[in-house]
């Protein structure tokens, strides 16, 4: 029995609702999906500033309710806090969009990432760089829709579906869509896209149950290591219980 | 159910029987490891001239038995013939090095990567800029082992090891493997290395399972849609049936 | 007459004052520095996961202290909160890093980079990639210095002087030292070292003076346009008010 | 008396005619010309399974017919097998390809390259790629031509034409033109171009001749060394040959 | 006090007196500018012979000005002569394009930039990779304008605008005018272009002020200390005066 | 009969005719060596004031010697003053280390180089970049030799030698020497280098052969093609001979 944390950096609800359906249905059998939402923060994250409050709010859902968990995907297309919470947890962590990236690098040579909101074409772009892959990246697009496609995107499917034949005519081999929002248009599409269209949640979750049952364990050197002793001012016990406690120093 | 194709391009069974041990380990409940060792070509691939002669044994090895498998894994530490392969059938491929890199790309920011055999530095050195992850590479050891250590590898234990430790030092948050013949070290070496070091067939095993519940099908267009037609000179039956047939050009 | 905000995202008093100190020293004759300290989070940020929540910090006290500045300045070496600030206000924004970063790039062909802290290597690193000038690195060099050296510095000027000397034989042209704790540092070693050492304070000074000068206003297009109108769930109303109010929204 | 073998991976005699005729012509006084031709394989070398193939074809023929060679050149425009017949022969050993990139880039800053055959793009950008020259590339085509341009090149002169038009302006100094069979293409077109077309086969024999010339010998040390002895399985005799006998190990 | 020396290395007094104007427009109060041209050489420097030509004369201005100065600034858009100025003197030496390119990177994450003239495109694409942020620009255009345009730029408003408009649509946070002849332009075409246009003199300007009050120094070792002693033939006694006397060898 | 202009931009003649004389000895049957020495500037070019310096010296050579020459090579190890005289000739030019370096892209993976004099590094460093080819530097060292050892470059054989075998160690596959005055050097190591040390001059003169054999013409558009009228104050004739006549403007 797996369970996976599912973290939805975002303040919505229905988009927690709808990546922990599409998660369920690419979860394998005995994996258990337990999705969880943000209390404070951006409704939906599309812009440097809403990443960075959404950063918190990743990082305090990871620290309320890791325990009994096997591994924790961030929800959130712009991998809202991936590092830092990869570092202060102890199971491991991914990110739908890195998942959906490395998942994209087994399948072909170039993938091509479909960014929704042209806002965010910068912040897509960096967190792809962040990952090293940018050279992998064989098409970018980003295109606009009207902000009720967010909350109910089948009526985002046409211009989506034209947007990765765009991709694919220049060479993508593959399709990314950015947005937790649009986890499950991949199926929608059905076989209608000349490229396979990688569900981020989907890869998220193969990549989450594959780490989990290979258990690494934390590097007992470097940046990854478990956090050591730190007093932090005014901020939730469950950030600071993250960190070793000061008695253990000395360990 | 599903079925994993683990093909060893070296003619050494003993290393087949090694790999099919260590993949059944990491594999999930239901999935069935079919492998399969090269009839004719180099022992073990350490060589450019001996990983080009693997290449068309793998590729022969894959047309002769994919039928029936979900996805295909190639057990060569320099992942021959991979781009061919992947090309070739319908079903996902991957490579052991390939698998074992993007889940390092997962779990930290860094890896280490431990060529055994000096001899071939510069070849694994081109098969991890070939998947584009230079970048993500923060240290690189080549070291040589005495010939019987790649039959019997736990007497390689302890400088590998070692090597593990400086790679470690190094700033790498994990370490990977190159060699079919050390499969299973990871384990072998228990929690004594500093970092986590990746099983690179138990990544494949678990990266490819991922790649067949997914079934993503062919690109209908691009370098890696289903072969045209054509006609080859003289060459395997099963090699000739991996191309579209002329009947079908039309389509 | 210009004002400079200078931003601490720590919580420690003593090194904003150090810092204010040390930027008062570098600015021109009417330059004010108005330097403010985080009230809560990390004391000292040197892992990811401070990194994060000193993100919040620095963006919280931007939105509540930018009015009637010119320009701000994070006074934080891992830049924290960096283009989210940027994008956030209406004044020119620099990273103590990020300006030493640019400043060393006029005045040599390779840089080095001095991380105070091991554990901090790996995001020092990350935050140089971030901004592109990886390939102007020459060398980079991580020291650990015992905890009381971040607040009372000189005692670290021998160690430092070290590291400077195996940067500048390492084929580095400047050196930029990774600490806020250290702003002043440069000035203290005085013509001892063989390369300059650039203060990251005393450069962010001078380049927010010079953006302040020239007053580039913010794009109307783009990732760095004024936030558009946004409805934030039980944030700081500062934090709400860096976006358009919604009345806004059709304009 | 200097003697190139021209390697043609391809089984279609035709093509080897050609090629080798060109190279004839751009031959100097001196030099023979010993053309070879493919006995099993893919007629016409165009998908990444064909590459493959034809990858052991080159590596026979070079076995064996380069006795009494002073260098060797490989005829496929994808370089189809050219590190490993490098590695395994004495003699210097070029490809079509890398002989026009490195030829390219002393006549100007960035080369225009135009795949024939769109399937075929990513391979060749594979090929540019693995030779470091990515970044010297201002501009790629591929255009799709019918089958029977491959044997009769003559025809194809005009779209060939009018994609060079097109790279000229994208901002090449040179072109091109991936494909054995467009040998002699360049002086077809005379001075039609706006800029140089580079014929392949051209530059290798003028390359080849060159290192001949040169005659640097075998590295004692690193992955171009001679070949140590290997126990194959069941390969041509003169593959086997081509590694050191087993009696000369301990040397 | 602080006097900057501003270089024409064209041969156009114009071009002085235009650049000159700016510069003292965006200078600090306190600032004096200093412009002097080139008596030799290329009217206004547009490909890489001029530029070569120019390269002398920009040293050769150096050598005879900088006394009494504080930093210089090479007012030539392709940065001539930039690295040996930058050896050859004492202070602070900055190019035009260098310092827009690294203001641009601190208001933004890529910067688009304009080249005047379509021969001259590849020199600027060069001149920007020297500075290795070829990877900070989002997005390169080349025009051409007429010959007066250099003499009378305001003529030269419309189409300028024009194309900074298409570097915006292409996602440049900023636009950079590549040409000394258009200091000035930026004010000229006022709030009108959607993406702040950088005066590269104004930059310059700015920079090498900041550099001139920081006062790095020269570094004891390596490519940019001091010019060892050298007997040079026939040369301005202004250029061998450059060097260290032959007396101080020893020292 | 095929004349190679070998150009001197030092004004050392002992360099000249070490020069002249290696490169006779490279020349085929047939080719003619015209070896010029510039009469003004630096006696041998090693920082980048001189590099500037003889860069003037380089191109008013060419411009002066090159009627009746078939190709030219720059004889500067920092093939100083290249791109503008490839650019400002009809007849193909390559400079010494430029062929060095293509050459050995054809003899193995990655090259070592030697810089001869530490404070030069730099220079070399920026020239390999600038011809793209960074990514395929398996080492680089510098070393500093004795200034007599220019003049008399045989007492330099075993310090030169020390340093290839640690290039080849470090993993270099062949080893390119910077510095003029050791042309002749490989050869004067004979056989007791692990791997081919290229001579440089050796290089550029059968490349010159071959670029000259192929006459490829200048490009009709794009930054190599003819240079336009221009009218240059008080150049030498030479150089103003270079620029096609205004006469021509129209054409």
């Amino acid at each position: 029995m797996t369970t996976l944390l599912v973290i939805n950096g975002n303040t919505t609800q229905a988009i927690t609702d709808r990546v922990a359906a599409v998660a369920r249905g690419f979860a394998a059998p005995g994996t258990a999906i337990k999705a969880v939402t943000a209390e404070t923060g951006p409704r939906v994250i599309a812009t440097r500033t809403e990443n960075l409050l959404g950063g918190q709010s990743v990082l305090t859902l990871a620290a309320r309710h890791h325990a009994g968990c096997d591994a924790a995907i961030i929800a959130v297309a712009s991998d809202t806090g991936l590092r830092a919470t990869r570092e202060a947890l102890s199971i491991p962590v991914t990110g739908m969009t890195e998942a959906a990236l490395l998942t994209a690098c087994a399948l072909g040579d170039g993938f091509g990432f479909l960014a929704i909101g042209r806002r965010g074409a910068g912040l897509y772009r960096e967190v792809i760089a962040s990952h090293g892959l940018a050279a992998r990246m064989a098409a970018f697009k980003a295109i606009d829709l009207p902000p009720e496609a967010f909350l109910s995107p089948s009526g985002a499917a046409e211009p989506i579906l034209a947007a990765v034949v765009e991709l694919a005519e220049a060479g993508a081999d593959t399709a990314i869509i950015g947005g937790a929002a649009f986890a499950g248009m991949a199926a929608a599409l059905g076989g209608r896209a000349p490229i396979p269209i990688l569900d981020s949640i989907g890869c998220a979750v193969r990549l989450a149950e594959s780490l989990a049952a290979m258990a690494p364990g934390k590097p007992r050197v470097g940046g990854y290591a478990v956090l050591p002793p730190r007093d932090l001012v005014d901020v939730d016990p469950a950030l600071s219980a993250l960190f070793k406690p000061a008695s253990e120093e000395a360990k």
